[in-house]
């Protein structure tokens, strides 16, 4: 069986002033990098969207992987072989990640995103121009201070962290500024990775550049003595980081094995932010495409509600299908089979796990989308149990289409392209899932009611005092941004399934006024990976010619 | 009188693929980054260097400003005009600085390279790239102390540091790893600019992949709780930090505003390292072009003494001119002229200053070279001073030729092209100063006896320590790297003109294996600037239409 990386590069790939043609988008719009990647200068492209949206999601996560991005691709293949075009617009992997656990991040098998070496390292420089941006703000406010501190910021209340694109836990708490008095002043604080930087966020949610200056601008960064809030306007840092990002903006073209068109672009964290690419390049794709394929991080409790409720709030955006991606072994992972026996038949694992697919089907409901399930196909998977699942569905009144994109590519999603395209054609308006003017605990508890099944939540004294914080300052009726665990409907990671009576614990409110949302912390959010005792890094090798070997 | 952004705004700038053709790169060896920058693919290019090459250094620099790369653009723009072909070979900006004190670094007037703002800003990732594989060597450092620490690297002395493309004071002097078990092994550190990190000193003197993996996993970064040197290699970091810099290592193709083919590629600070642009891109450009200008960062004391005896040497190089960049102002400012001053006529200060010119005359016919002095003209030099300067340098036998690239290009260095040319057409081969096999202690002592003209060099205890472990590890036969004030001959910064008697104070001798030389330190070197108190980054903004305003 071939490596991704040894599918990818035995691919031949179509130039990207082809692919480029294939999307309708003219040679003056293209910026190339090299010969196989591009970006799409914004400002010269129509903006009319008249595609239709299908966000892919998932059951909830777990260690076994359920293939999302490569059910995706192929998909959009197996479209565009029914002779509608359709474009991918999906995040752009971290880079800090590829150094840790084996593993890329641009689907999989005959079922990616090409080329997948650049993909999965520099790219077209996006992540290093949001880490230069991230870093200049940080120094321009520790210089502010050091430069005698007109704005009164408190360097106890300096919330703007620094950020690397390295999975380096040696840097997640840290003392800066050491050294006397000319090297700044000393604080306790901290780096993420890139992928969590606020600037990310807004990067994925600006509509152009000047609303990216205007959201940068209002990115709060510290506090004062006396307890007001700073933003990154308040040291005139937005023209700077909007200099630093004009070409980052622009959303990077390149294609699937199939030839499809892909945008890949913007990649936030789906826990302490809202884990979608960016809305430009979903809007782009939009008009340039009959069906735009696009994602939601980790399942239909975080991704798709973050992406119904602020992503596709803050940019207009009608989805006409929903596909929850599932596997049968995650599916009896969620059953409590243990993750060694995920290969053996267990029926009744399977019977016990799909409750958790049932969830996630009646949560894209209140949506008002009607999902389509893509059994993603694995070797495994035994007669008994895709039969199984299969009369469940017939059952429940859900479509369940099997899927098999790895192996296949999009010759492997025929049906399930046939069923979404009927989907497509009979949908109706979807809709948010809370008034965000009902403010933030409100809707804080109708997420975790309708979506969680908790039954109430609890916000702890440090949550209470953010509450009043936030609404001092009028930003209680943004969105909310839930950080939760994502291996469960509860903030409990233990609880798989389909949890339910349980009681949300928030613990902490941040506001993320550039972006345009409140992340409401309800467990430890880790935003600086580490690498493992052996890292992936070690085993990476490029030979003579050029050829990266190792990646994955 | 227009701004240099507003002179190359106004440009109209000819396709990469034109400038391409004109250096005889053939097209399938183009990497194109947009329409106006593109990446050399070395792997296909011809490596035959057939060109003369011309090495640019300056007097002893001052805050006035010599105009070192203004007039090395300009030469180049006038000599192409004579029918010799001409490229351009020079070191890329730094990101950090262009956020701090405005200065454009990529020529000035009629004489720049475009694109000017992207080269400024990120232009085709070089920095990032090399930012990223330093913090994942430090990342993987760190990590496998974390992980059991089998190698026995004492966590007291990493000498690694990690880096970031920002002027920021606050991450000279860090604590790392704070937070508990978790999170890393608190360790004592520091950040240091891209431009300092040995990474980019050995990317700017490897001359291909293979060589530039070597390179990489002999970079010392420990040492043991038993006193022996760590090496990259050692973590296994060399395969992952290549495929990082694989697109880094190809230079990078611009042009000048007179049409000149540019490689634009490196940028090792000229202190704490070498100075110089990209060996890969030095010598790609002699293999295109009858004539090839390059620089060596600051006067012939620094600089040109590194070009020699460490770029040259290494990648066997031979220069058929150097051309030495003074201006009466800064000769005025050496003969001891407060800065406001330098703008009123003042014989007296010229006389004295002409001294620090006679000097780096002196040091550059060491080399086996005779120099043609450029004088870099400015409004305010008198004609009773110009008059007087040509009267010294011919009394001196010493070719000093007036230019004036500012304001009119290649069209005011006519004089100087020719001069230059005829300089080529009769030069003997040069040499390097000293024989690394005589030995550290030896050749610093030559150096500073030879250029300096210092009477002697103290090493301080430290020193002797050093040089005691680098001969124990066999690397006291490398070429030396002085880190040295560019003020001064001596290493007081306040020593103008042409110090002489003093004594050289060696505190520190630092391994940089990977590169391939010891640096030794003089004095205080500042690896990590800071913001001054209005930080340039405060005055950039971006237009609608994604045009940048602000930026010098």
């Amino acid at each position: 069986m071939p490596t991704d990386v040894e599918i990818a590069q035995a691919h031949t790939l179509e130039p990207i002033t082809t692919i480029a043609d294939r999307a309708g988008i003219p040679e003056q719009s293209l910026i190339p990098y090299g010969t196989t990647k591009a970006k799409i200068d914004i400002t010269t492209t129509p903006t009319e969207t008249t595609g239709k949206l299908v966000l892919v999601t998932g059951i909830s996560p777990t260690p076994a992987g359920e293939g999302k991005s490569t059910v995706l691709i192929g998909l959009a293949d197996a479209i565009r072989s029914t002779g509608r075009s359709a474009i991918v617009a999906i995040r752009e992997p971290s880079l800090g990640p590829v150094m840790g656990i084996k593993g890329g991040a641009a689907g999989g098998g005959y079922s990616q995103i090409v080329p997948m070496e650049d993909i999965n390292l520099h790219f077209t420089g996006d992540f290093h121009a949001i880490t230069a941006a991230n870093n200049t703000l940080a120094a321009m406010i520790d210089n502010h201070i050091h430069q005698g501190n007109q704005l009164g910021i408190d360097p106890r209340r300096v919330s703007w962290q620094r950020c690397v694109d390295v999975n380096d836990r040696s840097l997640r708490h840290v003392v800066t500024g050491l050294g006397g008095k000319a090297h700044g002043v000393p604080a306790e604080t901290g780096f993420t990775i890139t992928a969590a930087s606020e600037i990310m966020a807004v990067l994925c949610l600006a509509t152009d550049l000047a609303d990216l200056a205007d959201r940068i601008s209002r990115m709060v960064v510290a506090q004062t003595y006396d307890g007001k809030p700073v933003t990154a306007g308040d040291v005139n840092a937005q023209g700077a980081l909007t200099a630093l990002l004009k070409d980052a903006i622009n959303p990077n073209l390149v294609q699937t094995l199939g030839g499809t068109p892909a945008f890949v672009h913007g990649g936030p964290f789906a826990n302490i932010a809202h884990g979608c690419n960016s809305l430009i390049a979903t809007r782009t794709a939009l008009a340039h495409a009959d069906v735009v394929l696009t994602e939601g991080g980790f399942g239909s409790d975080l991704g798709a509600e973050k992406f119904f409720d602020i992503k596709a709030r803050a940019g207009d955006l009608d989805v006409s299908a929903v596909v929850i991606v599932a596997t049968i072994r995650s599916l009896k992972y969620n059953g409590g089979l243990a993750r060694d026996q995920l290969t053996t038949e267990n029926l009744d694992a399977l019977q016990q796990g799909v409750a958790n697919l049932a969830r996630h089907v009646e949560n894209v409901r209140k949506f008002g989308a009607e999902p389509v399930v893509a059994l993603n196909s694995f070797t495994s998977d035994t007669d008994v149990e895709k039969q199984w699942l299969a009369d469940w569905a017939q059952t429940n009144n859900i479509t369940l289409v099997p899927c098999d994109v790895w192996a296949h590519g999009g010759a492997g999603a025929t049906n399930l392209a046939d069923a979404v395209l009927t989907t497509i054609d009979a949908a109706t308006p979807t809709h948010p899932l809370y008034d965000p003017a009902d403010g933030l605990e409100a809707n804080i508890t109708t997420i975790a009611r309708e979506l969680y099944h908790a039954t109430s939540v609890e916000f702890t004294k440090q949550a209470r005092t953010d509450l009043a914080y936030l609404a001092e300052n009028g930003w209680d009726t943004l969105p909310v941004c839930i950080s939760k665990t994502q291996y469960s409907f509860s903030d409990d990671p233990t609880l798989l399934g389909a949890a339910e009576g349980h009681v949300l614990h928030v613990r902490q409110l941040l506001p993320r006024i550039g972006a345009g949302f409140i992340v409401a912390l309800t467990g430890n959010v880790m935003t600086m990976p580490g690498l493992p005792k052996k890292p992936a890094a070690e085993g990476i090798a490029v030979s003579d010619g050029g050829k990266i070997t190792g990646l994955f």
